[in-house]
């Protein structure tokens, strides 16, 4: 609906903002598909997979270091860490840490990381409800996750992809509103206080691409996380929004929109789940490289192909994958993860692609600058985006070709919960030493028994 | 500058965002003109002024009773209360609290309010300081603030009138880079950091016209203030933004702004003053009833024209006038605040037009519904919108005229030093009882004598 539109005759204009509302206060768990239920647990194992990653990454800590100046009561942990903070800087620091190394979850229609923004202030509130003698129970929180996941890509939906192309980070703008909902389906808000919620998040929706690759993007990211539960409690409260927060002339379709279409919100509300349609990324990098990383970690399993032996290594791949990652030389770690050149060396010389491959020390590895310099990347139109054929000459002469036809983790071929569970434990290993993944694992599947929902976060901290 | 032209050769772009944070950092304050400083002198007695009117209305003390659970130690007061929270916190409301009956100052050609987010973190990090044996002195916080107004005046004028009228709620979008710059510049951020400040505030730009009316405004410029402090905070500390924040092809000027033109920013810098250009607002309604209000106030005071012996009252003005005030009837004291009719009556009925003329209460009174319906307004586009000629006529068929040419707080006729004074004795009264306002208003003429900035908070709260 265009603003003009809306403008013209108010009163017959589609109510989006309220159907929306009014779904999120009626919905009731039992009506939710078992796949679904599934889904969201295998959302919330990547959840604390990432979380655990990005816990003690720099802009974290660095954040932590300034919020706890600030914080309130110990209310709430922090995935990976011993600190406790009040629950709205836990909510913000654990959306923060979830997305910071981008490795977290993809609503592939509109790139949302759906999980981090609208997860981290549920287990928020849940401590902060344990700690009052109002335990929430596994269901409920499950229930609100979906909700919150359901609204933010619903919302992305409606704006896509003209919102991203601008430069809205669309994480951070639509998670806002994802982390309202959520809340305000654990809190139990009724269909106006819901609206309110979503007036709320609709005042507070912000991030920008430019951000990306700096500290700051990950203000966006925790801000939507801290900013969506507080719109919920203000709401509780009797705070206030405007009637059609969405939907309106100056309302976020309008204003950070273009030509947005507000029935993607609202269509078939209940029976379509945007969050059956999430992915999980196996490696820390762009979404493109993981035909190239599955592929040349395949060759290098082989034992045939040693570094010393590689005379050159030639990609195959769509347009895309030559304009993203065409990097040859790269400096930070944080641009190895879009370097084909730097993903062909890793996996060649070391079988892995995790975070440790991904890192400031790996860029600067002198097996690796030696053998990214042999690797080059030709357009084929007729390669899908998760596909990739791979030709690897030896120096004997000898050639190798790989094709991989559906990336891990794309729709074609997602992650299985095991390999969300080696995740969560690669993780947690690597980024938060003394926390035992195993409990947490076994925990999280059977989400929907536990009496009080905060257990998960007890342990997802250090043991005391 | 757009950001297609900015993609196309983007080492050759102006550098936007970094001449301002160069000239943020070198500033001094011996460069400011005596003038600037009065002026700025006269925007925050008007901003303390309107945080004693908003300290007690309903969303600050929602937002209030919501946040202080969430608070940290008390390091900063509230100005107008007792309670004391953290200075991100402290920030917020006072920022919040001084917006919150759009009765503050106008920078005519953005319309940005620019004091109460630029102002209120800047107490809030005096306070802060001086708890810990650093203190800030006056000169330091009246050059902060001034250069922080500046900021998002500028940055405004490059957005508007596209921003606004597209739907961005300016004062919260643009205050928040205001905020970083101030807070900056108390904190003596050197370039770099500023620039990373101004980045970590356009990750976090937000607020939207459609929740104008509502508690959800409030959000926006709450949030300008604390995230703007915030971002300054966290730049000290080496959380780093995007080289261009504002002029890159996916930052602040291209996402948010239509056309934008970037020299708005830059242009004269150190010797064009946008501060000089701020306005006062005399009554707490909606700007074009100020020539209304001036004429009926003078017609009564005459007490030649009693309400009973009023036959009908018409208003010959701009159409602006009637098209934003026509409204015969409302129901609450908001609308009120955009209702000719309510503010003929109640100039002519009390005499007075503040707060108390335009609450809820107010606009149930029998002799003012009874008089409002005798009131017309018509258009003639000769009339500009600062002036109305207003025929009142008597039930003995007897007529008065009353013309004012330049309103009150209109750049033609800015209100007197005095005024302003006595707009802050009077909020005071009304809105903060308690609170002695002599000593604050004389401390703050002389506030670049202050050692300790701080002092004036102690001074705008209610004594111990």
């Amino acid at each position: 609906m265009t603003s003009a539109a809306a403008d013209k005759d108010p009163d017959s204009a589609p109510k989006t903002s309220l159907a929306l509302a009014r779904f999120l206060a009626g919905s009731r768990y039992e009506e939710l598909p078992e796949a679904l239920r599934h889904e969201a647990k295998r959302s919330l194992l990547n959840y604390f997979a990432v979380a655990f990653a990005g816990s003690r990454e720099v802009a974290v800590e660095t954040a932590l270091s300034q919020l706890r100046e600030f914080s309130g009561p110990a209310q709430a942990g922090i995935v990976g860490r011993s600190e406790r903070t009040d629950a709205a800087t836990a909510a913000f620091l654990n959306s923060a840490s979830a997305n910071v190394y981008d490795f977290d979850d993809t609503h592939p229609r509109t790139v949302i990381h759906p999980t981090a923004p609208a997860a981290a202030p549920l287990f928020a509130l849940a401590q902060r409800g344990a700690a009052e003698g109002r335990p929430v129970d596994g269901r409920a929180l499950l229930h609100a996750f979906v909700l919150g996941a359901e609204t933010e890509c619903r919302i992305g939906n409606a704006v896509s992809p003209e919102h991203y192309r601008r430069g809205w980070h669309i994480t951070a703008t639509c998670g806002v509103f994802g982390a309202a909902a959520a809340c305000g389906k654990l809190l139990g808000l009724d269909a106006k206080e819901h609206l309110w919620a979503l007036g709320n998040a609709s005042a507070q929706s912000s991030g920008l691409v430019e951000t990306l690759g700096f500290m700051a993007k990950s203000l966006g990211v925790g801000n939507a996380a801290r900013n969506g539960l507080l719109s919920a409690l203000l709401a509780e409260r009797g705070f206030d929004g405007p009637a059609r927060p969405l939907e309106g002339p100056r309302g976020f379709l309008s204003v950070m929109g273009e030509a947005a279409d507000a029935t993607e919100i609202t269509g078939e509300l209940g029976t379509r789940w945007e969050l059956l349609k999430n992915t999980y990324k196996p490696y820390p990098c762009g979404v493109v490289l993981n035909p190239v990383i599955d592929g040349c970690l395949a060759l290098q399993a082989r034992g045939d192909c040693p570094a010393e032996a590689v005379e050159s290594v030639t990609l195959h791949g769509h347009p895309l994958l030559r304009q993203r990652t065409d990097r040859p030389t790269v400096t930070t770690g944080r641009e190895a993860q879009v370097s084909a050149h730097h993903a062909v060396a890793v996996c060649l010389l070391y079988g892995a692609a995790g975070l440790a491959q991904f890192s400031d020390a790996a860029v600067r590895d002198p097996e690796v600058l030696a053998l990214r310099g042999r690797i080059a990347i030709v357009d084929d139109p007729q390669i899908p985006v998760e596909s990739v054929r791979i030709e690897l000459r030896r120096r004997d002469g000898s050639l190798e070709t790989m094709v991989v036809e559906h990336a891990r983790g794309s729709a074609g071929r997602p992650l299985s919960d095991a390999e969300i569970e080696d995740k969560l434990r690669r993780l947690a290993a690597d980024g938060a030493p003394g926390c035992r993944p195993e409990p947490l694992i076994e925990t999280l599947w059977r989400l929907e028994e536990l009496e009080d929902a905060a257990e998960l976060m007890r342990l997802a901290v250090p043991a005391a």
